[in-house]
């Protein structure tokens, strides 16, 4: 693996290249109700991952940016319509900080802005000149419909008492993972790539999305409270089922099951945390953790040695590594 | 105009191919939650106006109806999820008779899958094997935004004061009539018609549904209540701003306009419905609503006469006559 000193800078003018897309984006000024929350919801600070994405897809088939601008701001305008709808369906007060849409306006105009966006998203998508439209839109589809079963899963695993790892890592990879897969994908097609390398892309971006979550939920009770941006032990306070949870409700002996479940009963949040974590400690669950993300993060770089010889993997190394890396 | 005895019987022939193959279209089996709606929705009682237009565009252009089918499913499926958002932005909790999805499941249960059917209809419109994929995916694209325009301009009408007769007729042309002509435009396009012809059957589509709109205002306030199926005067019971009261506000002399404001705070229903039709009648309202509809319906048949003299005008005449004739 080689990470030449140049990458991060190259990912960061391509993230540079999305906000200027994204900024000029043009939305109709009528009708402000509509438009005015795709505008909020997309100013609002973002890491912008999956737009990149677009653009690494074309940089591994040595094609410029500029192609996959178009269908980059359709992707972004997807993943923002997901978030629109997902906050009321969450009934998320706050979004990055900021009020949600359904807050700052309301539910109705929640609902139609985002089914508004998501038309918005198919025409950015449409419009992306190449002679490869059919595939793209098949997969972006293909993703879209995905997309929408994984946050069923996540809303009914919510209300469920059993849920199973294989269950969650299935509902992580649809509801987040195939959208990056997806996104790889679209911009080697772009590049006119063979079909089985585009497909080598995107099960890279859907092994590394899986990570990606699965890092979420270990950050949550174990990264470093300043930099995670949010409360440590989250999670276990409001008795998510986490791919951690899960795991160690799947390896406890009767004994740790019943004290796990009187745990979620646990009003006293300060000792919950702690005593789960303990728990935890004793299940080896942290260890457990970790090595599941760095088995999907190294089987991902693997399956990269199936590229071609003439790709150039740099940026995909790179992104792997700022995503890995990362403690928020 | 001719309306050969055949017509009526073709067009029924057309509505049952619809009906079988939305019957076959398979939704996945798992994740019920996300499906059932969908299937549920489409099981119930309905005209299915729209695709029907799509099989009579290609049938101007002597192409047969298997041609359109895949595309007609995936326009009334577009049509059912906009009911299905509209419901739940209505708060409405029948619909055709039934209890609406956000009744029977939950208001997530709808919007989540109103979501994907969304990209189901997406789906069925890319799937359609033709050379004119890009002129069809773009209008339809074009009148799914309109479609959502026009729903939020019916929602934000219902919160103001004072709304003009050309915003309420450009409110439905979005909401209701730019589907239609869609529909026959998908057909014609599918037909490989020229452009300029399949824009002729979109302006006549777009047309009757504006026609189609103003004879249900007219219906609700001088339908047979046995026919019309739903409380005559309904829409002067709920204030609505029907094209009947904006032309009524529009005419009516400083004294006519503060009956008319009484009256819309009248609470004896009864005596509201008879006095407010009994205003209708001073400013001949019944008249100028049947002239109206008569006139678009008129201008949108002589619109026919531009096409070639090859087409074959007899379903575009039956439809019309089917639409105006109607008294549900």
């Amino acid at each position: 693996m080689t990470t030449l000193s140049t990458a991060p800078l190259r990912l960061a003018n391509y993230r540079k290249k999305i906000e200027e897309a994204l900024s000029q984006f043009t939305f109709s000024e009528q009708i402000p109700d509509l438009y005015d929350p795709m505008r909020y919801l997309l100013t609002l600070k973002a890491k912008r991952m999956r737009p990149t994405l677009v653009l690494i897809g074309l940089d591994v088939f040595h094609q410029p940016a500029e192609k996959g601008i178009k269908a980059a701001c359709g992707i972004e305008l997807f993943h923002n319509f997901t978030l629109m709808h997902d906050d009321i369906m969450d009934k998320a007060p706050t979004r990055r900080g900021m009020a949600t849409v359904h807050e700052k306006w309301n539910q109705n105009v929640a609902i139609l802005s985002g089914d508004a966006m998501f038309v918005l998203a198919h025409q950015c998508m449409a419009e992306t000149p190449t002679v490869r439209l059919k595939e793209i839109m098949s997969m972006f589809q293909r993703t879209a419909i995905e997309v929408c079963e994984g946050q069923m899963l996540d809303m009914q695993f919510e209300q469920r008492e059993e849920v199973l790892l294989e269950e969650y890592v299935n509902m992580i990879r649809l509801k987040t993972a195939v959208l990056l897969g997806c996104s790889l994908y679209i911009g080697a097609m772009l590049a006119e790539a063979e079909s089985e390398d585009a497909l080598i892309l995107y099960a890279f971006g859907v092994k590394m999305g899986i990570a990606f979550q699965l890092q979420d939920d270990y950050l949550d009770a174990y990264g470093d409270s300043d930099k995670f941006g949010k409360q440590v032990g989250g999670d276990i306070l409001s008795n998510k089922k986490t791919w951690l949870l899960l795991k160690a409700k799947a390896l406890a002996n009767p004994t740790q099951k019943a004290l796990l479940s009187q745990l979620l009963q646990e009003k006293d949040g300060q000792y919950k945390v702690k005593a789960v974590l303990e728990l935890y400690e004793q299940l080896n669950i942290k260890n457990l953790a970790e090595q599941e993300i760095q088995r999907l993060y190294q089987e991902a770089l693997q399956s990269l040695q199936n590229l071609p010889s003439t790709t150039e993997k740099e940026l995909l190394y790179a992104f792997a590594e700022y995503l890995m890396s990362r403690e928020s």
